[in-house]
C-alpha cells in the first residue's frame, strides 16, 4: 500500500509520499514513490505514484523516455499542467492494458509549475481521467488515503504556509502508518515554492530519524491532550428526546418479533 | 455506508451506531442499526449492523422470529458468545444465498452478557467467520471504519471509564461523519454495565442535538490547538541524510533517462 498527498497553496505546493511497497507482509521493499522532472529555472513536474509497482515503474519509465527522444507529447513540452495529467493518463492506461486480467491499477499526482503559468496538481485515476485541486479543497490524496483525511481537512487551506502545510502532512502520514503498516519510512517530503522553478527542497525522513519518531510522540501526547480537554457527555434526556421524536425503531428489546 | 463500532472493558461494553442508509445520494434515510434482545436480569445481547439493507434486515427478523419460534438454535439458548456468532453468521449466510449477484453482504457486530459469562463482542464478516477483541485492540468496528480508527487506537484500552469511551466513540463518530457524509445520525449510543444484565443505557443524539454540536466545535479546536502545539519541522540534513544511505532512488530530475 502506499500514501501519496498534494497541495496547492498561495505559497506554493506541498508534496508528500511514504516508500513502502509489498506484495504480502512477507515481501516489502523500499522504493521512491516521488520522481521530479524539470531543469532549475525551467517548468517542474512532479510525480507521485501509487499501486502496482510494475505499473507504476513502466509508466515513471516511459515518461522518461519520451522526453529523451523528444516524443510528440512529453512533459517537457506540455503547454499546460492539465495536458501533462492527459499525457500520464494516456501512459498509464496504455501501460496498464499491456496485461490481461485486473490488479495492475495505479494512480499518479502531478504537480508542478509550468513556466509562466500557476503551480498546479491533479490527481490521475487508473482509469486515465483526472481531477484538480479547488480554493475550498486545496489537496489531493492517492493510496491508503482514509486515515490521514481527517487532519487535512481541518488544517489545509490555501493561505496557510509551507512549512505549516508541510507539517500537516506528515501528521497526516504518521496517523496512517500507525494504522496501515504497508504504509512506512523514509518518507519523502518535497517542498516547492511558488515562481521559485526550482525543486531542491526534497527531504527524506528515515525510520531512525529522531525528528519522525518525536512527532509521532508529540502528535500522540497532543491528541491525549485535546480528547481529555472535551466536556464530558451530557446524559441528559437523549433518548427520551429520540423516543418522542419517533425517528427509526424503538428498542428492538420490547419483544423479538418482527415490527408490524 | 454506515459506521458502528463496540468496545470491550473491563466496566463493561460500549456500542455506538449512526443511523443513516442510502442508494445513491439522492435516496437517503434513517434506520436504526442497533438491535437489543434480552429480558432485564437475564443475558444481554446488542446486534450492531452494516451492509446491504434488505440483508440486514432480513437477518435481524429472522433472530427475532428463532426467538419467538423457540428455534434449535436462537440468541435466548446459546451456551456462549461465539455460538451466537457463529449462529448470527449462519443467518447472515443464508440470507445473502437467498439472491444471486453480488452487493448482499452484511456485516455484523454482536455483543453483550451471557448470565454467569463476561462480557464478549465479535464481528460477524460477510462470509459468516467472526473475531473477537483482545487486550490490545478491544474494539471491533464495521462499515466506514477508517476515519475514525486513529482516535480509537490512541485512546481505547480496557482500564478506561466507560464515559471516556462513549465519549471517543462520539469523537470517532464526528471524524467520520464529517469525512463520510454518507454516515449521519441520528447517533445511537448504548452503555452496557458489566453484570448489569441490563440494557437500558441507550441513548441517541439528533442531529439537532446541540451536545453533538458543541462536541464537534469542541473536537475542531481541540485539534487545531493540538496540531498548533507541536514543535516546527526540523529541516536540517534529512535529504543529504537520505543520500548517504543510499535508501530508494536519487532525485530523478538528474536526468529523463531510465536508471541504469
Amino acid at each position: 500500500m502506499t500514501y501519496c498527498a498534494a497541495a496547492v497553496l498561495d505559497a506554493g505546493i506541498i508534496l508528500v509520499a511514504d516508500s513502502r511497497t509489498n506484495a504480502g507482509v512477507d515481501n516489502v521493499s523500499t522504493y521512491s514513490k516521488m520522481h521530479a522532472f524539470g531543469d532549475a529555472g525551467g517548468s517542474q513536474f512532479i510525480i507521485l505514484s501509487a499501486g502496482n509497482l510494475a505499473t507504476t515503474q513502466s509508466v515513471i519509465g516511459q515518461v522518461k523516455i519520451d522526453i529523451r527522444h523528444g516524443a510528440d507529447t512529453n512533459l517537457f513540452n506540455v503547454q499546460h499542467m492539465v495536458e501533462a495529467a492527459d499525457y500520464l493518463g494516456d501512459v498509464s492506461l496504455e501501460q496498464q492494458n499491456r496485461h490481461e486480467g485486473a490488479g495492475f491499477e495505479a494512480s499518479f499526482i502531478v504537480a508542478g509549475q509550468i513556466l509562466g503559468h500557476k503551480p498546479h496538481a491533479y490527481l490521475v485515476y487508473p482509469e486515465g481521467n483526472h481531477i484538480t485541486t479547488s480554493e475550498e479543497t486545496p489537496y489531493l490524496q492517492i493510496g491508503e488515503l482514509k486515515y490521514g483525511q481527517p487532519i487535512l481537512d481541518r488544517i489545509i487551506q490555501p493561505d496557510i504556509s509551507l512549512e505549516t502545510a508541510a507539517l500537516c502532512f506528515l501528521v497526516s502520514m504518521d496517523s496512517t502508518m500507525r494504522s496501515n503498516l504497508s504504509v512506512g519510512p523514509p518518507i519523502e517530503l518535497m517542498v516547492y515554492e511558488r515562481d521559485s522553478q526550482n525543486a531542491e527542497r526534497r527531504y527524506r525522513f528515515e525510520e531512525t530519524s529522531s525528528f519522525l519518531r518525536d512527532l509521532t510522540l508529540s502528535w500522540d501526547n497532543a491528541l491525549k491532550k485535546a480528547f481529555a480537554s472535551l466536556p464530558p457527555i451530557s446524559w441528559s434526556g437523549q433518548w427520551d428526546q429520540g423516543r418522542r421524536e419517533g425517528v427509526g425503531e424503538p428498542r428492538a428489546d420490547d419483544g423479538p418479533g418482527p415490527r408490524n
